[in-house]
Parts: C-alpha cells; structure tokens; sequence
C-alpha cells in the first residue's frame, strides 16, 4: 500500500515539477530561434537535438533537488529503477510535429510514488498552456482549478473524442479492430498524435481522450490530471513488448463517456 | 475561358482579403474577452454571435469597395449570385474548436472569377499565422513566399497526411469504405476537423490533406493557395444534395502523395 505523503512534500515536488516545464519551455523557445539538429530513430520516429537536451537539463534539476528519486525519461536510460520515487519525462511529446513547426507538442512531467502518480504536468511551450496536479489537491489550468463534469447536453455519438492514430493500433500487434469500431461509435474525433489531446481531454475541450500503444512516460502524468479535476482514467491496455519495455493504452476524460470507451475493449477481450 | 484579371486588380482584391481577415482576427480576439452567445444549428453543429459578427462586417466591406461583386458565406444566403466575381467567406471554420477554446479554428476568405479562384487566404487568428496566395503571384506564410516541394525522404505509409473525421464520410452517404481505405494505407494520419489541416498541407508541415463532405467555403481558398505554392489540388468529390447546395471534397499537398491518395476514389468509382 502507498503510504500517505507529507503536503509539504507534495508542494516542493509540484514545485520542481512547475521549474522543469519552465526550463524546458525556455530550451524549446531559444532552440526554435537558433535552430537544431533532427534525426531519425530506427523506427523512422524522430529525435533532435532539443529533446536531448530536455530531458539532459531536467535529469541535472531533479538529482540536483531530489538525489535518492528515479528517473525514467524518452530519451536516456532509467536511472535508480529501484527508488520509491520515480520521475517521468517526456521531454518532446510531438517531436514530429515539433519538427514541421505544429504547435501542439509539449513537455510531460510526472512523478510515481511507488507505482502511483502524485504529480502530473502537461506543458505546452508554443501555446503556452500548462495543466498540473498533486494527488489531493485538483488540477489547474493556467493557475485556474479546473473540474470536469459529464455533459448531458450533447447527443450520444456526437462526443468529441481524441484518438491516437491508426499506427498505434498496428505498431504492436494487430489492435486496429479497435480503432475502427471507435471511429464508427465516435464519427466526431481528432486525432492529434501529440499531448495535446490529453491536454483536450483533461480540460473538457473534448469529452474523452483515447491514447493506445504508448509508453509509460506519454501517460504518466494524464491520470492524475484527469482524476484530480473530477473525470475518470481507465487503463485499457498494459502488455510487455519485445524490448523489454511496456506499452500501455488508456481512456480518459467524462466518467459516462470514458467507462463506455473503455467497454469496446473489454467487450473485445472476451470475445478473442 | 476565364479572361485575364488585370494585375492591379489583383493587388486591390489580395488587400481586401487582408483586411477583411484582419478585421476578423480583431472581432474575434475582442469576442474571446467579452464573451458570445453559442447555439446550436439543426444538425447540432454550433454558430456563436461571433460566426454572424464576423461574417455580417466581411460583407459590407466588400460591398462598400467591390459592390457588383456577389457573396457566398455560411451563415446568411448568397448576394448577387449572378456576379461573375464571387467572394467566398467562412467567418469561423471550426467553430465547434472556437467555443471549446481550442486554437485551430480560423477564417477562410476567397475569390473566385467565373468560378476559378484567383485570391484565397487562411487566417488562424490565436495561432497568429496567415497564409495568402493570387492567380501567378504565389503562397506566402506570413509575409513569407513558401515552395511545396515532394519529399522523397519519407518511406511510404510514413507522409504526414491530414484527413476529414469518419463523420464527414457518412453525412450524405455511405462512404465511410474511403476512410477505412485510407486510415490503412496512411496510419500516420492527424484530424483537425478545421482549416488548420489545411495550412499545414499547404504549408508543407503535412504532406497532403483530405477534406471531404464539405462545402464551397471550406474549400474555396485552398486550391489557389496549395497550387500558387507549387502543389497539387485534386476534386475527388462535387455531389448535389437534398437542400440544393453542392458537397466538395478533394486532396491537396506535394503532388505524388495527392496522386496517390485521389486513386483512391477513383479506383473505387470504377469498382461501383
């Protein structure tokens, strides 16, 4: 069992949390004036100079801050995987996007007390958007306390609903039976490929986010930042992959919508 | 055969589309800080008071400099309909994004001279970005002239491409097999549901958009705008329906990709 975490704890990790988004909004906007380096991944995903930097940056602050905690990053290899505190960093949630000059990638910031999120942050530099939570303590936007309730107002099939790309679905194993059944449930989506649909979800821009075939640093932060402006995060998907590493898929958002999102799956697995 | 538009003419038409998106970008940002009325059409897709505002002062601007040309906006009936020159006005595309606060959304002005456009211009007014283009005069991206050129660089399945919601498929049909088709041969797909997957077409951030089930004025400016900057438009779709108005689709971007992704719909059209 967790054990409980002393406020003032909470408040010095949210702290640190707020100071990386900070630095790393302020590396992405001085990078964007002097330029870059880009390179492919094997997987032809894109890597450059500035997410390396990022995350290097942000590794510096929290063994600087915090010496005895984790730190499980895109980009670089864990370090102290045995610590009861664990930072996760996506330094450039988008890189692709950030690439081709899209505004809608950011920086994701979580912290995992054995397991379990207790800080979360989403920040987007170019928009200049940023979510945060620490668990028992609500999710802000922009410094304002945000709570997501369900709409009644929209008529069912008419919920806006994010989705990841069909790549996602294909990338692991062939899932894309569920992205087609949720396109033809929710005909009203986006599929944005970055953060900000999280950001979308979180806020009640959109009604409910589905985000699959992702890594643990993508999702670390949504959780907390959905349940703590009121709505509901379920976990859909959790399997180990070839590299050693875990892919993970989740559904969040508006309780009613995201329970009746997460059903498609469950529906699937008992039927396979 | 369209007879040549002098080029003074074209210079005063671009500066009116200028200041028409001008005029929009300042409703709209005085609109966002004091507030606007939301409704919902029949078909529950939404108009704000700010929709009706903007598209209200773009026509009488235009009729007070240009008043023998005719006007086809979204939200009020057409104007001189027999003018030979003919302004295209979508006040707010994405209007469902502008009340939910997410930035995409944008005004989509346009010129067409017996029925070819010769000025088209996209305004993403919290983005901050322009896009405008004339008959031989070029695409310039705020103030700046941009060359689409093809991408030999990107593995096939990989290009960036830009598609309509599955609900765009299904409004006056059932075409959702071009969807299906397409989400599978390009997985690394984005949808905006507004004019913004447009500018990144045009722009080069994608490497093709497909807009389909739409109107006049969501499409009235692209073409111009993606061929002055060197790329390829292609009508894939030009369908009467039940209430007299006509339904467009069509791909555009760097030209091999558009190629490709038009032989979708002609395949199929054979295949019928």
């Amino acid at each position: 069992m967790d054990e409980r975490i002393p406020q003032g704890d909470l408040r010095r990790f949210h702290a640190l949390a707020v100071t990386l988004a900070n630095e790393s909004r302020q590396i992405i906007h001085e990078s964007l004036k002097a330029g870059f380096e880009i390179k492919h991944k094997p997987d032809y995903s894109f890597v450059t100079s500035v997410d390396l930097k990022v995350e290097e940056r942000l590794r510096e602050l929290i063994a600087a801050r915090f010496p005895t905690h984790g730190i499980i990053g895109e980009e670089y290899p864990p370090t102290r995987a045995d610590a009861e505190f664990q930072w996760l960093i996506d330094p450039i949630d988008g890189t692709e996007d950030f690439v081709h000059g899209i505004p809608l990638f950011g920086t994701i910031i979580a912290l995992h007390h054995q397991g379990k999120p207790i800080v979360g942050l989403i920040d987007q530099p170019l928009l200049g958007t940023q979510v945060s939570a620490t668990l028992g303590g609500g999710t802000y936007y922009n410094q304002q306390r945000i709570r997501l309730r369900d709409n009644d107002a929209t008529p069912s099939g008419s919920e806006r609903v994010i989705l990841s790309a069909r790549a996602n679905f294909t990338r692991y194993g062939d899932h894309g039976h569920f992205f087609d059944k949720i396109v033809r449930a929710h005909p009203n989506h986006r599929i944005y490929r970055t953060c900000y649909g999280h950001v979308c979800a979180i806020t009640g821009a959109a009604d409910a986010a589905l985000d699959y075939g992702n890594r643990i640093w993508d999702l670390g932060a949504s959780q907390i930042l959905t349940e703590e402006a009121g709505g509901k995060y379920i976990c859909v998907q959790e399997v180990e992959v070839a590299d050693g590493g875990k892919i993970y898929g989740a559904v969040f958002g508006k309780a009613r919508l995201v329970a009746s999102i997460a059903s498609v799956f469950e529906t699937q697995k008992r039927s396979e």
